[in-house]
């Protein structure tokens, strides 16, 4: 049985989306990452990495949210969660993946986790302090380029939905307000509204 | 016809060394990127983002080098460059590229490209310090964890190889030396032996 790794508030809610989208039957093990849960030794030996989400199956381990996302949509297949069989079609939604984990969640990334970068605690307010600038620059992109409508990829739902959805629902906490984004904020109360998704954010606020 | 905006230096690398593996048939398109070649409006009409690689084919454009390397890996099944058909296995390639664009890059990136989340010159000067650091925390990890010998995926070559060589082939620029990565440096020797690498190389140096 698959077992998700998982922590609320981070970026592994779109692994999490996707598997109640896909209708798979998973254990999930939350993680208090505020608390170093994902710098344990116990941890690192499944993620040496010491991130979430890690993914565990049958054959091994899956890290890195793109590729647990093309994991699930490809293992269920049934589920319609990305265009199999179309390599252009399926490159689109790996493509919006990607910008999503190189370049939206780094741009997030700058505001709690600046060490990663430097170890100087000026540098680390610099980068803070301009969060909200780089994420209004990413999703004015996405608003304008990359969100077909109703979904990402058009008029499929896709993986691509949920990981939107997850990586948006940071911008209040950064001091972004995504109404200056009506379609990405339309689009975030379309995920909000699915059946998969609401039992999810129902296991959260339990 | 498929046509690859390159920038020498840049990670598109990966994706013309991809071609060639592939035995593609495409036009190169070689950008100057330190003349801002990547933020003219013509090619901004290309890849809204301004940056390298873009990928033009018959069906649209592709940007992001994980989803160019994946499309022409199931474009061209007869080149073997994934592991297509089994979902882990893919998987398994798409982490590995995964883990390249979204930390390896980006801690390469915060050399030259601090601009892009801060406008103080004093923390950017912090960044391009810690660059050598990060890189070698990440090639660490590459080494002792996902370079399974003698190929990333362990006995056939991949689009995930070329990417390897193509990101390791910056630590010399950056101020770090690979041999500190044996196997690593081992694997980058393998990758320039290869013949389509050795072409790529050839037209870069003409």
């Amino acid at each position: 049985m698959l077992k998700l790794f998982h922590a609320w508030g981070s970026c592994s809610l779109a692994s999490l989306i996707a598997l109640e989208e896909a209708g798979a039957d998973y254990d999930l093990a939350v993680m208090d990452t505020a608390a170093g849960d994902q710098r344990r030794p116990d941890y690192l030996a499944v993620n040496p990495k010491g991130r979430v989400p890690a993914l565990v199956t049958d054959r091994g381990i899956l890290t890195e949210t793109p590729a647990i996302l093309a994991f699930i949509a490809q293992s269920y297949p049934q589920a319609n969660l990305a265009p199999l069989g179309d390599p252009f079609a399926f490159a689109r939604a790996q493509a919006f993946n990607s910008y999503l984990c190189s370049t939206v969640h780094v741009a997030h990334a700058h505001k709690h986790r600046g060490h990663r970068w430097t170890d100087d605690p000026m540098a680390q307010a610099a980068m803070t302090a301009a969060v909200p600038k780089n994420e209004i620059a990413c999703f004015r992109l996405i608003e304008a380029e990359m969100l077909r409508g109703p979904w990402v990829l058009g008029e499929a739902y896709s993986v691509c939905d949920g990981y939107l959805f997850t990586v948006g629902g940071w911008l209040a906490g950064d001091g972004v307000d995504i109404g200056q984004f009506p379609k990405v904020a339309a689009h975030a109360e379309r995920v909000a509204a699915r059946p998969a998704v609401r039992k999810v954010l129902a296991r959260r606020a339990a």
